[in-house]
């Protein structure tokens, strides 16, 4: 099933927050509106506001908030990508040339900004403190995910604790934050706003661990950026923690460490971990563990009555696991 | 007058606002707590929360909110500071290293995204939605003052009114925002509420002025960070501006223009420049301007009675046009 059918019970809803994104990103500034629509124009798969919608669906809420919020938590989230490609000097995002690469680090950093700002502004419009507090803290998480990831960068020492607690932050806040405002916004009961929160933190998280797969698992062309980026990023993802642990041998400990603390990282490197990877398992496990936070996902919403938004979101976690871009 | 000599009606309040700024910012990431105590141990002026507690004071108004909402403000003002950092490529902060050369540009992307988060989390708690709008929209006037900035830079066409929109978002508006947000605490009349707020733009925008000048006035030594900066970074500011237009000579506009279009610019280069600009009236009649914003904001004073914030904020007012730093 494709991601177009499964999102088909919100597909108008999915259009109004179209234009709500195109719309709030216009500015007089042509930069703004230009930058904007690049990144936007891009193909983002809006999963965050899908999400939202899927849940305000499940708890039968149709208030106008459930758009403008939705545009502002694809906002957040377009602003961490912008910072990201700076702090990452990344060159393609989405198949696409990244903002950075075109405009430069400092429009990315400051349009960043721009959308954090406007998100801001869209959230405080809901005048509903509980939203606000839900999404403040979710900004205030992903900052801390995001430092925290650059602090264990190049760091072959960091932890699966370490790993889980900055995807955590990174990616599953936002997701359970999209979840848990429909269940504030529908005002629904304390054990069902944690189910929903709970499964939006739990795919997030599974989400995170198919990218981290792919980034060792797939080739360039079927993801749309560059493969064996974390590698040359220094970054230490699951696939290569658990490889290590399985392949539990000193000496192929110090091949891998040699080549990942090289200044520049050839592609024979790469390949060479890419194989260590694969062959001790790494990306099998991360994947293994995607299924198991999927299936608990899936158990969270066993609290709901059968319905489509149910079921769409049930597709959803399973689409996950299967998803290769 | 002495800075601290104007402040010290609100010296019990500075402190706790020190105290709160420190505090929300420990981390149990090093790296936040780290860089946090670099840029405010770096001896910033507090201006923003001055504002704030002495306009608290004017409106006699003393709930707690005044405190942590300083420090808010003090943080937007220090996450744009971190973002600016990475976007001039600046050395020199305060005179001391910037966070960017020590950290690198990611980690000040980064903790300036953190910053904000943490200010957004503070607002928040104010549970006050007059003063969530005023700040969310501060913070989004920023980021377009910042971008249309950028947008000019290298444009020695820019002209007086694109220059004073610049300055009035990137500085006047959260000057004028602190003031605000004390009349809103203390719910004051709409009169009240409007003086304050213009007297806080106007004092914004004559300090954004003396800034420009003193970047062609001043000495390395004396500014805590490299003169002549602005030309260095491309930014075209009214002392440019202003002695341009003075000169009113095709053959200097294009000994001007051929200089600043250079990849690298001299010592030499840097010197013509200053001296164009200070021979041209430029730097004089930046100061001029920011004599007349200056009396306009005392202006805006007369309609609250005589006490000893009404002083304070009198004598912040002349303390602009005074400053060497």
């Amino acid at each position: 099933m494709t991601l177009n059918e499964i999102f088909s019970i919100i597909d108008e809803d999915l259009k109004l927050v179209e234009d709500s994104i195109h719309h709030n990103i216009q500015n007089k500034i042509e930069l703004i509106s230009s930058i904007g629509s690049h990144i936007f124009g891009s193909g983002g798969k809006r999963l965050r506001p899908a999400l939202l919608l899927l849940a305000c669906k499940l708890f039968d809420y149709k208030g106008p908030e459930r758009i403008y919020l939705s545009s502002a938590i694809e906002y957040i989230h377009t602003a961490t990508l912008l910072h990201d490609d700076v702090v990452d000097n990344s060159v393609l995002r989405r198949g696409k040339q990244s903002a950075n690469s075109i405009w430069g680090n400092e429009a990315s950093v400051l349009v960043g900004d721009f959308l954090f700002a406007k998100a801001f502004i869209l959230i405080v419009g809901s005048k509903n403190i509980r939203v606000l507090n839900i999404l403040s803290n979710a900004t205030g998480n992903l900052a801390e995910g995001e430092i925290f990831e650059l602090v264990k960068t190049g760091d072959l020492q960091t932890s699966i604790n370490d790993y889980f607690e900055i995807i955590k932050n990174k990616t599953g806040v936002l997701f359970s934050a999209a979840c848990e405002i429909a269940a504030v916004l529908a005002d629904a009961p304390h054990n069902l706003l944690n189910s929903i929160k709970s499964y939006g933190d739990k795919i997030g998280v599974a989400f995170q661990l198919i990218d981290d797969a792919l980034d060792y698992a797939s080739t360039d062309v079927e993801l749309g950026k560059k493969i064996g980026i974390d590698i040359q990023e220094g970054k230490v993802t699951l696939p290569l923690i658990a490889a290590l642990t399985n392949a539990n041998s000193d000496s192929l400990y110090s091949n891998v460490k040699e080549i990942f603390y090289k200044d520049s990282i050839a592609e024979d490197d790469i390949n060479f971990l890419k194989n260590f990877v694969l062959e001790n398992r790494g990306v099998e496990d991360t994947i293994k563990q995607a299924h198991n936070f999927i299936s608990q996902a899936k158990e969270e919403l066993s609290i709901f009555h059968d319905s489509p938004a149910k079921t769409s979101l049930l597709l959803l976690a399973d689409f996950i696991l299967k998803r290769r871009f």
